[in-house]
């Protein structure tokens, strides 16, 4: 590369355009040969139903303790996939940067990129560079869209949730809130928070193989956190749900730094969390699942669906009383993700 | 919607987000109710290889001449499944707004996607929203991603130019990037000159359809416009191309506004404009296509591959002489898409 910083050249389409995709974005994401780019990707007949998603990233900071924006935008976009019960096959990336981005910066973020799409095992095929001169974009956000297929029967979905479902999550909650957030207010090498931003369309395989038509929904509680999430199924499902609050698994140095800044775990960010709601009989079962997956050693299940009254959701707390849950109201941490 | 600006909080995931996408967003884009509203839309099972593309746009100004952001977002994804010869299905929207856009200008925009996908005929069936603090994107940026079916063999592709085809653009050159630069100059009342964005699946698919394995090449010259194009095609096929300049379409007050800003409309990007290569025996059965559709009245044969001496453009000028074409060098246009 003949800058070290991103100029709004390498956004033209022309030279420079192809110089930063030739020997940067290309070769690091996906090592399409210049032969064979063309304006979509191909991709072969697939057998089953697809699943399709999008997602922006414009979290701030871009660099955070356990992660980047690059590895982020592709375990949220795996992630997605893996909650209609489908097997991620393609990504594509779409970069908006904003002049003056270091080049190494964004080496950095790509580098994370294909490390992160590598150990998921899903191929990233097309892609986007746009650039925007300085102030008009902050260093860069990146859109992930991916494909998966769904080779099975299964209708997993928030609108399946069924009473008498037990309510489980594969680890504790809150970290990836509090690591931006902790490293925004500059915490962060005291507090050891580090997000939790990792792929989990592995483990949702063997959920999805083993459980079968007892595995009814799968939600990452990501913006809103998981009372927002729960809300969200609660209403599409039309029922009520009552949640333990002692048995949510946090991690205590999050709960100490929610007590600082004034902030309820229960409604920040996760990005390697799943909230799955299976038939009682299978909740064993779907907890050893989780327990013996690397992203899932502190899964525990967290509640049940009780009944039909719609939307509601209601945290039992741990002195005995029933506190309703409503979604986050508000902006409690922008740019999360 | 309770306030006429976008505010952070509409970016939360929580019930300022839920106001947004529920009250605007989808009921705009889409119409899928909230109960069914995943992390993925489903799509069926499809016979065929699939199209998988993605773009972002950050076009500048957000409402120009003869368009805004949201239908040139629909047209560019629809373009690039095409360009593969494939049938769009499903497009998803990824929105990063700057707060204080206001209300009334998104509607606009989404209204303007949700006729340019009905036209189109693809669903968009997907997206994603997030909303960034004054000063740190601008107004709007939107990413289209898509998926499109290809229900045959052809293997149409930049790499797939041959010697003795000829080439074919369906209208004038560089209305779009024009049209975008006199907007922002302050002379579009006196130009005339719009965008030329319009969705080209249809003409794609006769095309496809009656030209059959005679039909190798397609890409929309978009940023770097007409020249840079061919040059991309011209390295991927390993083949030069002779270009005829007084073949090529020009609005008068396309050529005019070019004179008067220096530019060279060869070099001005198009979102309603395709190149085809077709072997020569099908040149005319692909002009009349092109000049019976809505979108084609202008087309015209505008060159052709003439030897393998690989990746040469030269353009045989009015005068009678012989320029090399290169790729657009530098920024000639920023913010065009």
């Amino acid at each position: 590369m003949k800058s070290d910083i991103i100029l709004l050249g390498h956004g033209s389409g022309g030279k420079l355009s192809h110089e930063l995709l030739d020997k940067l974005i290309v070769p690091t994401l996906s090592g399409i040969s210049q032969r064979d780019q063309n304006d979509a990707a191909v991709l072969a007949a697939q057998n089953g139903r697809l699943a399709f998603t999008t997602d922006s990233y414009v979290v701030d900071p871009i660099f955070f303790p356990g992660g980047n924006i690059g590895d982020l935008a592709i375990h949220g976009t795996v992630n997605d996939l893996a909650m209609a019960g489908s097997r991620p096959i393609a990504i594509s990336v779409g970069l908006i940067i904003e002049e003056g981005l270091a080049i190494n910066d964004l080496r950095e973020i790509l580098e994370s990129m294909r490390a992160a799409a590598r150990q998921a095992e899903v191929a990233i095929v097309t892609g986007d560079t746009k650039v925007v001169p300085r102030g008009k974009a902050d260093k860069i956000f990146i859109n992930t869209s991916g494909i998966g297929v769904i080779d099975h029967d299964l209708q997993i979905s928030g609108s399946n949730a069924q009473v008498g479902d037990k309510i489980l999550i594969n680890g504790t909650i809150g970290d990836h809130g509090m690591a931006i957030l902790a490293s925004r207010e500059g915490l962060q090498l005291e507090s050891g928070i580090t997000t939790d931003s990792a792929p989990l369309n592995s483990m949702v395989m063997r959920l999805v193989e083993q459980l079968g038509s007892q595995l009814h929904t799968l939600r990452d509680p990501t913006r809103g956190g998981v009372a927002t999430t729960l809300k969200e199924i609660a209403l599409q499902s039309r029922v009520e749900i009552i949640l333990q609050e002692t048995a949510l698994p946090v991690n205590p140095a999050v709960s100490g730094a929610c007590a600082i800044l004034g902030l309820d775990p229960l409604f920040v960010a996760n990005e390697g969390k799943l909230l799955a709601f299976v038939a009682p009989e299978a909740a064993g079962l779907a907890l050893g699942i989780m327990q013996t997956h690397v992203y899932g050693k502190q899964a525990a299940i967290i509640g049940e669906v009780t009944s039909t009254a719609a939307g509601k959701v209601r945290l039992q707390t741990s002195i005995g009383g029933l506190r309703a849950i409503e979604m986050l109201a508000g902006e409690q941490l922008p740019r999360i993700c």
